[in-house]
């Protein structure tokens, strides 16, 4: 027997309702700095600021298609019966500085993304001419500017092309390479300290032994970090309050997320810690899972108190965490999951007063709850297509409502 | 003047549909052979194999709360007026294999996640007791099991938990943890070579100078392999044969995409290489932009020829490259394109026979094509909402018609 082990509860602080703790989550939390990457390593980033082009593309005319690069009046008039001779005095390649003057009566035989030449206004098609060496015939007209992309077409100098926020795409990489804006300067990613702790737990890649489990909570968060543009560090530690202390105080975090302790009960060290170390504004959430989620702040960094059980750990996560590690890196707070509107098998029981976070499987287009909805239960979210919110001004949702499912995979049909 | 130089095109072989070039393109392309992965790596990736668990989660039955664990039948009776003394004989934490025997008018205080102890049925939660120090008073009864997980409730040894061929989520990757099913079999990633030329082609990061243009295909196509789940190899190379055919017929890719030199101009070589060095299955697609796509194959691997002009390089890559990659990765070969339906704001022209990649903005909920559509514009896709398909059997949209729009962002609306 422990001594003087004791397992009343402290109780919980006035409960925060949903709303009130993720606005105490993300009280005072702004995108981070930028820094600046290689345009090969910008895709999926947030752009810090606006980029505008201080080239124009293309810099210069360039034949948009293979032919000769003609004097447009030279032309007209020219048919298969009436064709008109052009005597061909060069060759203008993609790359290359055209030295040639296309005079009257001349081309140059230029290929697509080539140069325009001097003295060339418009680029003849080699379907409308015949002939080949060194003199061609032009058996129809081209008008002035036909086959021929201008300087700036794509982008002007002086044009904003991107703006900040974005989330950059392939093609948007691609722009920004084209106009040799380099480096990129893009928020920077959160480093997002994960700190489980638990006496009990084996590390990620053991074998489960007697008593001792394995953490699934460091994984699962880490891919969550990893899915919301941050960078996991994990911390392990055993249930001891030196160490909890030290991790939580421990410089270069942007953002804390722990799993476990986080409760009432004498073992529950993480909530004290952050209100003797910072500051606990919120602690105990009316909602189901995740009831003993707390929200604090040590040193300036936020700290987000996650359940150890792992049902519970993943919705307090994506309720109150993932809002911040997104925010901090220039993303939307918004969840990051499809929602799709789908009408219930069955009814869902909820409490007023109190907000749910209820799995859902569709099969055949309906919504059926999940059976077993137990906190500790990891594969109910396994199995799971998505999840349900039932706000807690409602007592559930009826048989047949039309409810909104926010889909775990990237749509709730995999 | 370049000596023997001439522009005329050797003109396309019969042109395929678009669905008779995608077929060739995954002709014969299966998942790749697996991998083990650690469990912290393995979010995101492609399940080789079924997993089936080899323990019970639990493997011991667990209190589900803070308490006492408790004969359940001592229990019977109990009120706050009719309160049932038991001694506290020791206490079980998470982790401690439980040396403790409950008998008869005995308990042993439990934290949540604990191993039961032998003798005890049940837990007694702490609001239904009094008292302290080395008895309490059950003042309400407990049924047998009530706040105890039973062994194998979240997963019972030998049950399927995930399905090969699923993308790995963070509760999944948490689940493999749990059940210590490590190292992780998953799709191997295919390494997809991106052969880029062109004399006229400064790398990324360098500034556009003269007649120079800098490369934006090599970072838009290696962001788009990123996206589809491959490694990308990037490879520039100058207008050089002996190059090209090196960097075709090198071992170590698993797919190939090249862009640029495509077409039946004089100066692109590509498809005459890839003839050449295998077979050339694919030349010219009925579609705009991107009709000089190829496809083919050299030494087993598949080779997508993609356009030089970065529009056309982008769709070629969505229609034909993307699908084999995200094919050998185990993937969907579908676009990973959200699509919504909206209205036209403005018809869309089309030919019939030809398949259109119309580019789109959604402006106020209504669709309109993008301006500027030529197929060197890469600020047309930039700038664009999505994109519209315009089957091959149609003349185009009508004005008004409700068409299928795929998202660049997440949704249509970013």
């Amino acid at each position: 027997m422990t001594e003087g082990f004791d397992v009343r509860m402290r109780g919980f602080r006035d409960r925060s309702t949903v709303e009130g703790a993720l606005e105490a989550a993300l009280d005072g939390i702004s995108p981070l700095l930028s820094e600046p990457v290689d345009v090969m390593d910008a895709a999926g980033r947030v752009l810090a600021d606006d980029v505008v082009s201080g080239v124009d593309v293309p810099a210069f005319r360039r034949s948009m298609m293979d032919g000769y690069a003609v004097r447009a009046e030279d032309t007209y008039g020219a048919t298969a019966y009436n064709p008109i001779p052009l005597d061909i005095v060069g060759v203008s390649m993609p790359g290359t500085d055209p030295d040639d003057h296309v005079a009257q009566g001349q081309c140059v035989t230029i290929v697509t993304g080539a140069p325009m030449p001097d003295g060339a206004d418009a680029v003849l098609m080699v379907e409308n001419t015949s002939g080949s060496g060194d003199r061609i015939e032009a058996t129809a007209p081209v008008p002035v500017g036909r086959n021929v992309g201008r300087v700036g077409e794509d982008v002007a100098v002086g044009a904003l092309i991107l703006n900040s926020g974005r989330t950059l795409l392939p093609q948007d990489v691609g722009l920004l390479s084209a106009v040799g804006h380099h480096p990129i300067d893009v928020v920077r990613r959160p480093t997002v300290r994960i700190i489980v702790s638990g006496d009990e737990l084996l590390p990620p890649g053991a074998s489960p032994v007697g008593t001792k489990i394995v953490d699934s909570n460091s994984p699962m968060l880490a891919a969550l970090v990893q899915r919301d543009g941050g960078f996991p560090e994990v911390v392990r530690l055993p249930d001891e309050e030196g160490a909890m202390e030290e991790a939580l105080a421990r410089a270069g975090a942007d953002v804390i997320v722990t799993a476990g302790a986080a409760s009432v009960g004498s073992e529950d060290r993480v909530p004290i810690l952050v209100d003797k170390l910072g500051s606990l504004s919120i602690h105990g959430i009316t909602m189901r899972p995740s009831a003993p989620t707390g929200i604090g702040t040590v040193n300036g960094v936020r700290v987000v108190i996650l359940p150890g059980n792992p049902v519970s750990c993943l919705a307090a996560y994506d309720f109150f965490a993932g809002p911040v590690v997104r925010s901090l890196g220039g993303r939307s707070p918004d969840w990051p999951y499809l929602s799709v509107r789908r009408t219930l098998a069955r009814r869902i029981v909820s409490q007023i007063g109190r907000t749910d976070y209820a799995r859902v499987v569709i099969d055949e287009g309906l919504v059926n709850p999940v059976a077993i909805s137990g906190s500790s239960v990891l594969s109910s979210v396994t199995k799971a297509s998505g999840f349900v919110v039932i706000p807690s001004a409602l007592e559930g949702y009826a048989e047949d409502t039309e409810v909104t499912v926010h889909c775990y995979h990237g749509d709730c049909d995999s």
